[in-house]
């Protein structure tokens, strides 16, 4: 399917979704870095953070490239991603959860992951290249991020009586932002990326995965949205009141 | 130089000094992941905060190998990490201090890639083929860091008024923990490390790069030492109590 480039007023905020989405979930994720309990998984989620974080930085870039286009404010990345308040950001409530126990981190990482594949496979044919481009970039890392949280969930899942339980209890809590994934927002609807079909894909690779691991799609479960319509919940306050500490305090600093 | 294949006596202290510094150093740099100022400059350091961590993990197997086969007690990388106390870690004091501001942390690594630069040079050929080959591997990791810091030692030094006061100010409180790289604890004695040569080296290359930095080493500094031998600052106290924070609560949990 050819998608129409669209006009920047949905382009902007859908690239702020995407670099809010990567760059708040990368930080739960640094929140591992050597903090335990195992140094080798330590640095992998650290790897994850580090490639969203990458991510971020790229559509945070783009973000400012058409911001200063369109209104002549000068904008940069590291204003958008520093400078903004919560109820600006746009991610989706799933990234700002807490980290919550290793499980309930890995299966996040991996509901996530597996959306984001499809999601780039969509966008790397995009009519507006530049956004194509990002997501081409992206797909190899998400890749590996699948691969290894998969990995994961299936040996916590089919694991000991109580990683069974652990991961269960987590997909009891995480499923209940898995919605909003797939509802789109005022600026996605025109973007033409076809949703129907993102959940489809994502539910069939999703329901696999869980038969491996023993797990199943909890039933019954009031859902949540708000994040891609800056609506958070106060987990994001606390985020940003860390991450935006430094740039806050000394505005424009290098330091 | 051939270096005699040491007594694991020696041996295992030395690595877990290695690895401790390395596992510190790599928990100051962390906290800049994702936390400002600059996007790209937090990916940067947080990419040497990962390859950090990494060296810390080949020491910290290493150590356990040999303590494994000395004492029949199964250690491993993690409870080394994770399970001993303050007075028992053997980093650099210079490792634990505050991150401080931008220039402190990109000084701090400076001052130590170019050590650990030239030690590496001289451990890759140790007659403890082990040993070597952690070594061996580290230096093209170490070399990235040395050209990153010193770009930024060199940018902040020959910058503004404001960039040279305050890497300056970083430099007066830095270099009194500069004096412990060069004075082998017991344990390293006997290791064939010359750390005449690896001082004068070092001194070389710091000043030469002090000089397009136009930055001068500070005079009648009080040297402080101690962390190779379990003596530290209250700093390490703060960062373990969060680093082993999840191992001491659930001990062998790989939660």
């Amino acid at each position: 399917m050819q998608q129409p480039i669209p006009n920047s007023q949905f382009l902007i905020p859908y690239c702020l979704h995407l670099a809010d989405t990567t760059i708040i979930l990368s930080q739960r994720n640094s929140e591992w870095c050597g903090h335990g309990p195992i140094l080798e998984q330590d640095i992998a989620i650290t790897n994850i953070s580090l490639d969203l974080l990458g991510q971020s930085r790229n559509f945070y870039q783009y973000a400012a490239e058409l911001i200063s286009q369109k209104n002549g404010n000068i904008v940069t990345e590291d204003s958008l991603a520093y400078l903004r308040e919560a109820t600006e950001f746009k991610n989706l409530l799933l990234a700002e959860l807490p980290r919550g126990d290793w499980g309930n981190t890995i299966l996040r990482q991996y509901l996530f992951s597996e959306f984001q594949f499809i999601l780039f496979e969509q966008l790397k044919n995009h009519a507006d290249t530049q956004l194509a481009a990002i997501a081409a970039k992206g797909i190899k890392e998400t890749t590996y991020h699948i691969r290894w949280s998969k990995e994961w969930v299936i040996r916590l899942g089919d694991g000991t009586a109580e990683s069974h339980d652990r991961i269960k209890a987590a997909l009891s809590m995480l499923w209940a932002y898995t919605d909003e994934l797939f509802i789109p927002a005022e600026y996605e609807v025109n973007l033409g990326i076809d949703f129907d079909i993102l959940k489809k894909i994502w539910l069939e690779k999703v329901m696999a995965v869980f038969e491996e691991a023993t797990l199943s799609i909890p039933e019954n479960i009031v859902m949540h949205t708000g994040g891609k319509n800056g609506l958070h919940t106060s987990e994001l306050e606390l985020i940003l009141a860390e991450m935006q500490q430094l740039q806050r305090t000394y505005p424009g600093a290098e330091w």
